[in-house]
């Protein structure tokens, strides 16, 4: 057996997995590579491998053979039942104190069960969300690892060294325990999901409403970029609307209108509803690509189902018009990210996770989907105040909306009248008129629920008697007749 | 032993229970009663159930003993572990061709579970939907059975006599296979959490935006429950808005505005977020419920988070006002129920099971929470055309939305204005807007998941070419540089 070589390895060489190794290898690690079908591993090897710090493997031996201690092995395969098996393949071959990272996009609810199975072997586990794409991957991406912190100190030079870099500080940095890592890059995903609807719905209102060509479109984002909204998918977004095929047309009319997706948003959504957090924008933005999955019924639905005529905004009026949509975007992106934080926040409170706030904010500041200038805002928000309660709180995102609020509503508005959906602009802003109620209208649900199902109530404390207390469930019989058996006597 | 007597068991004495049992008694039948707290037993015995033909049992075996075959045993207990443990018991008592029926609010994958779990030991096992609070159980439920058909025969006389009655048919037939009859409760439970949503926000709007004394808008509420929204909860939010504390205060208002919920709504919509289904209305619903539980988040955003000023609406146009809300109410709730058929259309397919459409909309036409006049043209449709692809495409609900059209967007647009939020009404309308668009912004989204993942997208037909095949998933090079890696070669 020749001496250890190497400082890290990868399984798994589809796209990320060749662009993580290749990006190790340009900051001066020595990276194993290995794939299930070794076909992939040659090609690897003879083309962007070649030449490099890589050693090429043919098997998961071979592989942790090469590997200098506590041995490294991250993972970039499918998510689910492959991850199971590929630990259980390591698991012979490794000993106490060594590292596996899962870098895939798997649940966390699988990275916590397998941090605690690999914990009772003594193997330090870590499950690493990863994003930024071909790109990210190869150049630096966002590296948001969790699970067990006795793996940091040696993962870290390499993750940070990796990792893309935002006001010169690596977007990568240690987030919690169990599957913490997976739970921040599974909420990152839904806000990644929410930030395309919203740049989705701006563009049909600009194309159907105003009229206006693909260039042109393009040109706006452009301008955008430039200001609050500065980010990497109004980047490319800008740049894809440019982009014509060879006849000129450009190539974004000829895509079919059906959105796919690889299930992390709707995690989020699920997860939202689980925990009893309104984070109503990353739902909308799920269930719009599921809608625009539905292609053939929507085009017969097209045919018979009527709205009104479409009034194009005058080209006077254009001008205000796309400055009202910046404000209705940026806004609904607030609102968004308020939203993801305030998951995150009761996943914390939840699971007894100790997550640092601006950590998780500068880690999407750079390198991953999402990364813009405004995180670099949150940053600086959960900086000066770590035990923020809502980003609505900061004064900043505070004057942010009150600024944008005017053209939010008149965007929202027009969509409304000329009858083109705006689903997630508009939950955007009943979540913002319903945050900031202090009475919202389910006092009206309360009694139906106690009225049908003695589901029972409580008293607001103003109206508080011997008869009704504060903070008990009361009872009423609201027709006079039937039982007065309360729901919370319901067991058996 | 004296001769077995009762014609069924009912497991469980809470609120839904008793009634249950009471009302089997006043159709003929007798009924055997158990309950684990065994007080509750002797109390309901001493008092609602004195001098009926109902037999009070202090234990399981006692309460099997009373039974003629094959044995009836009904459970109405806390859904989950409890159920399981009642079965457990009940096995070693009972023998092949028995029946168990749950009648409690389990979830459906469970009843799919017992019941493959049950069939192996030769007893059919039966999963039903009871709906209609302590009145409707009482004087007549509506009853969703499914599981174990071979069961249907000996417990349809005594199901389709203590349901209600909707045009003199019975609320209850048999729904499907397995899991098929808490499903559709399932949807049901999401369907009420919608139809209150929606009555919530137009009281609030009729409150906050009209200034009409809850008085008034019991007015209204009487006025519409004898048109087009005729129904159960129609009618008690009538009488709740008029039923006034001792002190002349409407009771409504001392209510605190949190609500609660018992979970079956979040199923449905994590449900519909599964299967891929768009019910944006249950799923804002669902997210209006957690909003209104954070009173105390949302009353320090009310002192700092700003809004328009409230224009009201002036009594002049007040009764337009109240038309428009109408129909805004009715389309939104068009639009909920096409959405909520979707998803059973969806589970059909996906499980397998051949479910009777114009039944389940009979079902929910009486007995249940959401009855409602409504429920009965759903039901003419479907008899109409039992394969109708969606309730939209039906000439009564298509012309029923064309009609409300105006009035709707007027409602959404009144909301939005004055900051007063209206999630349901305006995912309601968004998703019909969307659901009428033959080109959505999907393409978009599309173009951005291939630029960054190399997710591919199909290309339009009128589009396709030899480089661009449709049906085909296709991958660009959108940068120029980077690699040609697509995502759908991601394994390992």
């Amino acid at each position: 057996m020749p001496e250890p070589t190497a400082d890290i390895a990868m399984i798994g060489l589809a796209v990320m997995g060749q662009n993580l190794v290749l990006n190790m290898a340009d900051h001066g690690f020595t990276v194993a590579a290995y794939n299930r079908h070794t076909d992939v591993v040659d090609k690897f090897m003879a083309n962007g491998a070649k030449g490099r710090s890589i050693i090429g493997t043919h098997s998961i031996k071979e592989l942790v053979a090469t590997l200098k201690r506590p041995r490294r092995v991250m993972l970039l395969i499918k998510a689910g039942k492959p991850v199971d098996d590929v630990i259980e393949q390591l698991l012979p071959l490794l000993e106490k104190g060594d590292i596996i990272i899962d870098g895939g996009n798997s649940h966390y609810p699988d990275t916590t069960r397998r941090y605690e199975y690999l914990k009772k072997k003594g193997i330090y586990f870590v499950g690493s969300g990863v994003s930024g794409g071909e790109e990210g991957a190869r150049y630096g991406p966002s590296l948001m690892p969790g699970g067990a912190i006795e793996a940091w100190p040696a993962i870290k030079p390499i993750f940070q060294a990796i990792a893309a870099k935002a006001d010169g500080e690596p977007c990568c940095d240690w987030v919690g325990p169990a599957g913490a890592g997976h739970y921040v890059k599974m909420v990152h995903n839904g806000i990644e999901y929410g930030d395309m609807q919203l740049i989705c719905e701006s563009y049909d209102l600009m194309k159907r409403l105003a009229g206006l060509p693909d260039k042109e479109i393009s040109e706006v984002m452009g301008k955008w970029n430039k200001g609050v909204l500065d980010s990497f998918l109004i980047e490319i977004t800008r740049d894809i609307l440019a982009f014509n095929d060879d006849d000129g047309i450009p190539m974004v009319e000829k895509i079919m209108d059906m959105a796919g997706q690889k299930g992390t948003g709707k995690w989020t959504a699920i997860d939202a509803l689980d925990k009893g957090m309104p984070v109503t924008l990353i739902g909308e933005a799920v269930f719009a690509r599921c809608l625009s999955a539905l292609k053939e019924e929507r085009t017969r639905a097209s045919k018979v189902l009527t709205g009104p005529t479409i009034k194009q905004i005058p080209a006077s009026e254009r001008k205000q018009f796309i400055d009202d949509l910046e404000q209705a975007l940026y806004a609904s992106k607030i609102i968004s990210y308020a939203q993801g934080f305030m998951l995150i926040r009761e996943a914390a409170k939840e699971f007894k996770w100790d997550l640092n706030f601006p950590s998780i904010a500068l880690m999407w500041r750079g390198g991953c989907i999402i990364r813009s200038v405004f995180l670099g805002e949150i940053t600086k928000a959960y900086r000066e105040d770590k035990d923020l309660e809502n980003l609505l709180f900061h004064p900043f995102f505070q004057s942010a909306v009150e600024k944008a609020q005017s053209g939010w509503r008149k965007s929202v508005t027009e969509a409304v009248v000329n009858g083109i959906p705006t689903p997630a602009f508009s939950t955007a802003l009943s979540f913002y008129d319903g945050y900031r109620s202090e009475r919202l209208p389910a006092n009206l649900l309360q009694a139906q629920r106690d009225y049908f199902g003695a589901h029972t109530f409580r008293i607001l404390p103003q109206y508080a008697n011997d008869k009704m207390k504060p903070g008990k469930n009361i009872h009423i019989n609201w027709t006079g007749k039937g039982g007065d058996v309360s729901a919370s006597t319901y067991d058996a």
